[in-house]
This record gives C-alpha cells, structure tokens and sequence, in this order.
C-alpha cells in the first residue's frame, strides 16, 4: 500500500540529477542584501518555482515590495495531516572573495562536500524537500498526506514581506507542522531536532558626557568620562556568579526540565573540542548549568559591541564626548520580549548616573523563544523518519540561535514547526567556503520523503 | 642705565612691522607631522634663524634626523643671570580645511584677532620672544642678562630629535630659567603664570576570549566576552567617591598646600561658564577637591578610547573576539610615571579573571609633573614683568596638561621654565580657526623685554 520505496529507490537512482540540479541553482548569484542581485534572486524563486510544477506540484511566484515569494499547494488527503515546508533561496554575500578556494558561484566538489556560497544554508537544504516532493510525484503520482511549500527570498535580510504576507495568506497556509531544514546535525553522523529556539531581544546605550572630546590633561577629573560610566552600568549587568543582574530578568524563565538535563548529558558533545573550535581559554558562564546548557537554554545577555573615544593607532589624550554599547538578549520560554526590554531600560535608567546624557534605544531584533512539543506526532514521525533515512536515532537538541520565523509561524498559523537539520556546526554559514555534504544532501532527501510517509495516519 | 624704556618705545613703534613679520611666518605651511611639508618646517626654521641673526643675535640651524634646530646665544653679562628662550615653529595640521572661515595659512586679522594656523601655538607666542630680543639689540645693541634659544620644528610630532640634541648640548644649553610662552592666560585680561604641570603615562589594554567573533546565540552565555570583563574591570578603576582605585595610586601625591588652595578659590573661575562651555550635564571628580582643583592639580585616570566587536548601524548578534581600552592618567609631583606603569599593570593583571587572553601595554607617552618653586627670583621677576608689560597683576597656576620638555629641561639643564602664556583659553589651538590677540601679541613683546631687564641683577 505505501508507495515509500518505489519512491527511495526512484531516489537513489537519481543521485547524479540532483546534485547537477543543485549545482545549478548554487550557479545563481542570489544575494539579497544586495540591489544589484535583485533579478538572481528572482531567477532563484523561478527556478525552484519551475522545478515544482515541472514535478506537477502547482506553485505560483508572488511578487513583493522587495524580493518574490514562491507559495504552492498540493491537498488532496482529506483527513490525513497538512505540512507546510519553507525554505529560502536567497544567500549571504559571499565577501571577502579571496578567502574563498573556489569561487562561490562555482559549486566544486571535494573530499565528498559541494563547495558553494547556500550549499547548506539554505538552498542545499530546502532542496532535499522539494526533490522528496519531485520524487514522489514521479513515482507514485500523488503525496501521502496534503502538502504546501512557501519559500522566500528574504530570510538573509530579515524577510521583511514574508510575515504580512503569510498575514494576508494565512487560511491557504493552514497546516499542522511547519518543516524545516535550515540547522544542523550535532556532528556528523549525530543527526538532529531542533525542538528548542532562544528568543532574542536588543538594544543600544549611548552616553554623552561633555559635548565634543576634550583635552584629557585640562578637563580630566573634572567631567563625567562617558566611557567610565558606560563599563560601570555593564559591570552591573552580571554578578559575580556569571546570572544576567537585570532585576526581574529570570522571572519567568523555564527553567530545564530533569529528562532535557539528562538527555543533553548524554550528548556526544566534546567541551574539550569546544574550547579548542572556539578559541576560549576557559569555557565562562552561569553557575549551576553545563556548557551545553548554557549554550542552548539558559538566557544570556552579550553586548555585541562598545565604542567611545579614540580607537585609532597610538594614542590620543582626550576625554571621549560619548560611548555607546551594542546589546542582545537571548530568550528562552516563557520570558516575554516586551517585558525584558522593558527591564532591561528600567536598570539602564535606573542605574545611569545623572551627570551624563542617556540615550537608550530598543534594538531592531525581537523574538520569542521556541519550545517545539517534542512527543508531539509529528515529532515521533519525524524522530523515525530520520532513523530510517539516515540509519541513525537522531537526538534531540535545543539551539541558542533565534529563527524568528519559527515563532511567526506558531503565532500566526498556530503550528509548531519540525526543524530538521541536514547541514554541520562546521558548515561556514555565512563564512567563506560555506559546504554542504553530499551524503547529507542524498539522505535529506530520503528522510524528506520518509517524513511523508510516517505522517501519514 | 637701563635701557627698556627706549627698548618699550621702540616695540611700541614697530607694531605694524611685527603683525607683518608674524604674518609672514604663519604664510608658511609648517606642518610636521606631514613629510610633504618637511620643506617648509625648514623654511620657518630659516626663517626664524635669519630674524635672530639680521638683528645681530648668532643662531645656527642645526640639521636632524627630520626638522632642523635653532639654537643661537648671546652671553657677554657675566655674574648676570642665563635663560633660555624656547619655542616651536612646526604647526598641527590644518584640517579639516572646511570649517576654516578663512584660510588657515592666509593669516587675517578679525575683531582684534589674526586667525592662522599656529598663530597662538606656537609661531605668535615664540615671535614675542624674538622680536624682543630684536628690540633690544636694535635699540640697546646687548641684553642687560645673557641670553640663549632653542628652537625646534618637531613640537607636535613629540619632540624625537630635540632630547638627543639638549643631551648633546648640555653645556652651550645651560641657564637659570628656560622661559616658554606655549600656555595661555587664564581669561581675557587674567595674564597667568603656569607654575606646575601634570605628569602623564599611558597604557592600552586588550582582552581576547574566542579567536574570532562568535554567533551571539549560538555561542552566548557559554564564553567569556571580553567586553564584560573589560568593563568590569575599568569599573574597578574608580571608586563611588570619584578616587583613582589602583593601589598605591595616590602613596607619593603632593597634596595641595593651603596657600594654594585659597588661591585656586579666588580665581575667576566660573563652573556654570565651565558647565556651558564643556556640555556636560554636571561636573565631576574627585570628593574633597573643587573643579579648578581637579582639573589642574590632581591626578586622573581617564579611558580615551574603548572598542570591541560591532559598531556599525543596526546590530551584529557575536560574541566579539577583543576589546581594547586606552588609558592615559595624568600625575601631579612626587609621583614617579615608572611606578604607577608598573602599578596599573599589576592592578591589571591581578583583577583581569582567567577567562579571557590579557595583552598590557604600556602606552608611549611618559612624563613627571612639574612643579616650579613660585617663589624663586625668575617667578618674581616674571611677575613684576607681567604687571608692567600687561598692566595687570598675574595669577599663578597650575595647567592639567603636559609640556614634557620642561621636564626635560629640568632633568638634563637643572633649570626650572617660566611658562608665561600670551594665549587664551578659546584660542582653538589644534582646532579649525585658531587665532591670537593681537593686543596679546604686542603685550608679550612689550613683556619679554621687560622680563629681561627684571631678570638683571
């Protein structure tokens, strides 16, 4: 009755295609940040757009204020469940060129990776969906289960069209899981779900104390150093045991569950590689948790960067007229975003002295953290799906990143989403000589098609 | 006998012939720090060289390793005291050129001023000098004391050939008083004489954690970020009352004598023109100290420059790989600059946590305070010259600032400087539009050659 494997071994026959088919679409430039790149970008939408109606999957390119939106459906399983795939065919741009080993338009294999700038992130990754789609068409004419796709061009520059438009289509983008390949395994042959997003949250503190910067030898001692005053009010930001020092900042944090520190225990996760992949001298943080733990579900503060005065070679004998600091904030369930900015400018008020001018500004970023049902039946399908298709029991894992679009996708369609990764934590996202590896992209596909089949009732 | 009121007549006379002589001088671009006007550094040197020498004082123009130096003598008064006259002839550059109302190498006269580059610092101030030495011989044909100069072009790049060059001529330099007018008068019509110097070391400090920027969630909370530890760490630096927090800091500081502080307290000081002129919101220092106080007579630690990770617009969510913070702190006598370097440093190194790679350097400049005995037979003539050439009483007081050759003077000749400043405090020295009184620039001939004679025993 399954029509699962005329679909894997229809698969595995067509290894070579694919691979050319994602050599072609590494080929398009599609770099949205960049204006210049606006018709790759759409070229890249038209392609996976051609790719899935070719496949007899019906999918339409949508125009928006910026880059095209591709959205399409296939339902035709009353009864049986509905998944929403997403994925996004823009890249980063691949500067600086000279560090790359081939060019990054140019995918290349070696030592059984492809060499290209969206390799994993993502279009090597969204692929692995709509060839399990092709595939299935292909092969048994029709999807186990009903079947839509949205796929953007704007994830990189923070898909400023992508949350009205899923506002405005929200009844067609109905489903009861989004799924999505944009993370990564643990390491390789560790493949992994994502049931765990941090949130974030962000600001920018400015100081001024004199109006220009003075001579530090004539009016030293004698005015309010915006610089001093900036390291004392983030100094204050944490205690001494490394817990974020924003009065009301853990309140409503949930904290670990006993079976989540037990299951991260166990993980294959090397401190010592760690340290080494990192840099660090030490590894640094809240008391009471594990490296791991603080990686992926506690809350943190960072400022992000700091600035005041004269940074340029030598030196220069001033009192600096204004410092600034750059901060983010990573949530976990169930801290409100609203409510941290909140605290977070109350503290800075509260402890800026008043002997220089505060600015403080809310930072453009503002998420909510995820937390996925992780004995939800799509998760179990998904947990199998992967077993089967990879060969190996995946494990579960929370990440300390945010992909906004994930609680967008909670907020306004309701739906959880399967966040599957395909790629590796050395991958070079957003690096030079981004790669995928082969192996991974053939077994994405596989599991793709598995996935279909075992959320199927 | 004396002969200083045919000299003062004389001065009086050729007003005009001077305001041309130091327009004349400042037409020259003298810029030091550019390699491009190393030719013209040479012909203000020439220039200067050629006045001492046409009104019959001997001066030589001595080559360097870069900008030459003037040095000259005439010393037929034995029994008579020696000074030594110094100044600079090399300018700060002139940029930004825009905000110059008028050309900052086409001298204009403006409301009783004339606007120039280096029309104050240094090229008017150090002409009041010649030209009342050209005064005297013209009119007397000998000094009633003997008398020496030094001149030099490399003023503003820090004086790197001039140190050598005095250790080398230690016995031709010899004097009782160096005299300097490179200070300026404490307000219009408040003639100052400066009598102590802030010292100043410096020192940069950089923290690394990881070995490159790191994804703010992904890695967040589990490394140390060198921002928080560089902040924590110069919030240590001071403690709640405005004192320097190093141990050790304050063991040697001469502490203010009640003299002089009943004297700072009667100065024309004005805190809320202080307030509006600097911007700040309030003033600030150290507890137990007025601002004049602070500014001028204690020490100080400030940060003129703090960078790490972004600063570009909007946010970049990393862990940034350094941060960096330049330091300089300003010394007031009996502190040794060698002991506080090696205070800080230790300071440093104890309370930097083991968390983060620590890089201490110490900064490039180096200078003891200055404190010249006020009461010396060079500070009561300067006085009595002052209240004759001015017509008004001077004040005495102490500059934040650093000369570091008057210490020099003071290590290698043994001799104190009379800083007698013809400037004033809004002269825009190093800034756009600098200018010099003209009335000032008569008054400080008028006085040079009184102190002269004063000087005679």
């Amino acid at each position: 009755m399954s029509n699962i494997n005329n679909v894997l071994e229809y698969i595995d026959q067509h290894q070579t295609d694919y691979l050319e088919a994602l050599k072609e679409l590494l080929r398009i430039p599609s770099v949205s940040t960049k204006s210049e790149h606006a018709p790759d970008v759409r070229a890249a939408g038209e392609w996976v757009k051609n790719r899935l109606t070719n496949a007899g999957f019906e999918a339409t390119l949508y125009d928006t204020a910026k880059h095209p939106i591709v959205m399409g459906q296939k339902c035709e399983k009353p009864g049986q469940p509905t998944v929403l795939i997403y994925g996004h065919y823009d890249v980063q741009p691949p500067e600086p060129f000279e560090l790359w080993e081939t060019p990054p338009f140019e995918p290349t294999e070696r030592d059984g990776n492809l060499y290209a700038r969206g390799a994993t992130d993502d279009k090597g990754q969204m692929l692995t969906h709509i060839l399990a789609l092709e595939a299935y068409l292909k092969t048994a004419g029709e999807f186990p289960i009903n079947v839509k796709v949205i796929l953007e061009g704007e994830e990189e520059i923070g898909s400023p069209n992508l949350i009205p438009f899923i506002e405005a289509h929200k009844d067609e983008l109905a489903a009861d899981y989004v799924i999505i390949s944009d993370t990564a395994q643990l390491a390789e042959n560790v493949p992994a779900i994502t049931y765990g997003l941090k949130g974030i949250v962000g600001c920018e503190i400015r100081l001024t104390g004199p109006k220009r910067d003075l001579h530090s030898g004539s009016f030293g001692g004698a005015v309010p150093n915006p610089v001093h005053e900036l390291c004392a009010l983030i100094a204050k930001m944490h205690d001494e045991k490394g817990r974020v020092a924003i009065p009301g900042f853990y309140d409503n944090v949930l904290d670990l569950e006993a079976w989540e520190r037990e299951m991260f225990a166990n993980l294959p996760f090397d401190e010592q590689e760690f340290i080494r992949y990192t840099g660090v001298k030490k590894v640094y943080g809240e008391a009471g948790y594990t490296t791991w733990e603080r990686k992926t579900a506690r809350p943190t503060l960072e400022v992000n960067g700091i600035g005041g005065g004269y940074q340029g070679e030598g030196g220069k004998t001033i009192v600096p007229s204004t410092a600034f600091a750059k901060i983010t904030m990573r949530l976990v369930p169930n801290q409100d975003p609203h409510r941290i900015e909140h605290l977070i400018e109350t503290f800075v008020r509260e402890n800026c002295p008043d002997t220089v001018y505060l600015e403080f500004e809310v930072g453009g970023h503002s998420a909510e953290a995820v937390l996925v049902d992780s004995s939800s039946d799509g998760m179990k399908a998904a947990r199998r799906a992967i077993k089967k298709g990879f060969g190996i029991e995946p494990v579960l894992i929370r990440e300390g990143g945010s992909i906004p679009i994930v609680s967008t996708f909670k907020k306004i369609l309701g739906c959880d989403s399967l966040l599957l990764g395909w790629g590796l934590p050395d991958d070079n996202v957003h690096s030079p000589n981004e790669k995928f590896s082969i192996r991974d992209f053939y077994r994405g596909i596989r599991t793709s098609a598995i996935l279909l089949d075992e959320l199927a009732q």
